[in-house]
């Protein structure tokens, strides 16, 4: 699979980034474990893998499995600059300790939101068994506020991934009727998806129906749709590495006014939303958008989750666009984010309604990058 | 979706024996944060949720998402025996700590190859801070080792989930023609999942051809099958959340004699594993039988990775049936047990051999779950 892997210069360039960020903090390195992370600096995928990055060198320590995979793009465009490979043939750590100890870097930076207890563990008491003199220091959010702001080719690609479920949310939509199961209607989406190109799934599609739709993170089972059902779609694909997700919600047969009234309200919470996005506004804000138009509508107890989630390499990333909570502060928009919306509402028994779109914060505003119709569609 | 979840009884075993072992350890509670480990003890399903189990409670924390459907899991024959819910409005970490300061268990494990560095430095600060008495004990394979030993439902799951990659293992094949792109065969393959009655893939599809076979991690891409491919279609379904895992290699028109040899000389190593599979054997022991086939074969360096891994309600568990390494020791086999056989021989540049088969070790051997023939077949 030939995947559009960012270029040389792009990678120099967050390499400059990291490193002028561990100089401002004190480090000589970081522990880089976390994958989305060792892909958006070294271009390599894998489930597998650590990376060392100092002020002047960077080390990707990976097994047989994915030695061929980096020479081979260590020869490509998409090479990582001044990658050094290590080649890993007992544990992981074990590699991490040997590397580590043959660097002159002594203060380094973990990812503390991404490495386990154990590991910090088994790694401080091995260092500490050989003399290494090596001091740990907890970082957080270090290289996800670099990927929080997309570069230009991150753009199109978003921008692409987005654009391609347009097609699939036609097929979707025409799938469902009276008689289907939640599960056939995922299938014809997994496969919409697959013919619009993407790599796979960005998540466990989810067709929730019925009763089903008033639960946010039901996903898709046996349950036929019946006549005036809701129907919740929510789906997306990865393209290039990179994810999109998008949610409409449809009724099967003629809506009752209950679900009228819920889907009318909650494209308005997402309307006012999406008005909300531009740089200089917070997550808060966004959020506080949306949920303003759900109290009014009395329907806040309804909207349990938050607005959005950041949209990159990782599904779920930053920023969060919800309530402020103790431990997601509110965050400054910036142009180059890309995020969902996609508030809800929910009445357990009866059913629920939510409604996702895919937005660029751009220098003036925003860019809604989804482009599908957002009425209620009536299906058979 | 109607999941086969196991029966309360068999839950309260569960507690039974995960609370004799806290005493044994001198425990007072488990936080448990792993998936797979809140759904073995308490049928949540669901990608958030922290349960706390003491020695005569258990606590389930969840947010909105799941509120509903825990509700209802409670009034079925599925029920979590002596469950209280907590409801989440805030993070789970602050949950966590109220929670907790609620109970009067005051030494508590964490699972400490799961929580992260940020959640334990987060939580033992904020107890501090509150003065909440607490210490904190890293524990390692609490709940995994538990479930590395299936009981008789979790058998039957697992029995059913491998013998129904037989079907899908027909389509794959009939699908592997000249002219056909690796994309294409997987989309085949993922259909026919779905439609043997799978609730989604266990892992993406690896469809591996000609030079790409011997990528021990290849997935599936653009490129085209040719004449005198190999090519390594490892897939797998989950059936009621536990996983089935099978690998077939084939050849596109023709094998070369060096193809024949590599197929066959894997074949009698797969052969040789699964002969040395019964109770009291080691892991290692299952792993060395490979290895020894491939090296007489002159293969041992094409081998590169481990002989299998468990499966169960995730597709890589204990036991981990591999060389022993520093951080994975020799294990002894159980009846239950429940792992892959799945050596391989890898060329670079010319391609690869992978045979797979999902294994039970019995009372006085090894039962083979999956049921597919592994002569080397001939495709268009």
């Amino acid at each position: 699979m030939t995947l559009g892997l960012p270029g040389s210069d792009v990678l120099a360039a967050r390499h400059a980034r990291t490193r002028s960020a561990l100089e401002a903090k004190g480090l000589e390195a970081l522990i880089v474990t976390t994958p989305a992370n060792i892909r958006y600096l070294a271009n390599h995928i894998g489930t597998a893998g650590t990376l060392i990055i100092t002020l002047t060198d960077i080390q990707l320590l990976v097994d047989f499995r994915y030695k061929e995979a980096v020479r081979a793009r260590q020869d490509s465009p998409a090479a990582c600059p001044g990658l050094r490979l290590y080649d890993v043939s007992d544990s992981y750590d074990e590699a991490l300790v040997s590397a580590t100890m043959a660097s002159p870097a002594r203060v380094i930076g973990i990812e503390a939101g991404h490495l386990t207890v154990a590991r910090q563990e088994w790694l401080m008491r091995t260092w500490q068994s050989r003399s290494a003199g090596v001091t740990l220091r907890s970082t957080k959010r270090f290289i996800e506020r670099f990927r929080a702001v997309k570069d230009a080719a991150e753009v199109r690609v978003l921008r692409d991934a987005a654009q391609r479920l347009t097609a699939v949310a036609g097929t979707a939509i025409e799938s469902v009727r009276s008689g289907i199961a939640e599960r056939e209607v995922a299938a014809v989406i997994e496969t919409a998806l697959r013919r619009a190109g993407y790599e796979r799934p960005a998540f466990d599609t989810i067709v929730a129906s019925g009763p089903n739709s008033a639960l946010p993170h039901h996903r898709a089972g046996d349950r036929v749709l019946h006549a005036s059902d809701l129907v919740v779609l929510d789906f997306g694909g990865v393209l290039d590495g990179y994810c999109s997700d998008l949610t409409r919600t449809v009724s099967v047969g003629n809506p009752s006014p209950e679900a009228r009234r819920l889907h009318a309200a909650d494209r308005d919470a997402q309307a006012a939303a999406i008005d909300a996005v531009k740089p200089g506004a917070t997550t808060a804000d966004v959020d506080g958008a949306a949920r303003q138009v759900l109290i009014g509508h009395g329907l806040g107890e309804a909207f349990g989750h938050g607005t959005g989630h950041g949209l990159g390499l990782d599904v779920h990333e930053e920023p969060r666009v919800s309530k402020p909570r103790s431990d997601v502060p509110p965050e400054r928009l910036e142009p180059g984010m890309v995020f969902t919306i996609e508030p809800g509402a929910y009445v357990a028994g009866f059913g629920g309604v939510r409604i996702e779109d895919d937005v660029l914060v751009t220098e003036t505003g925003c860019e809604v990058l989804t482009s599908v119709p957002r009425d209620l569609r009536v299906c058979r």
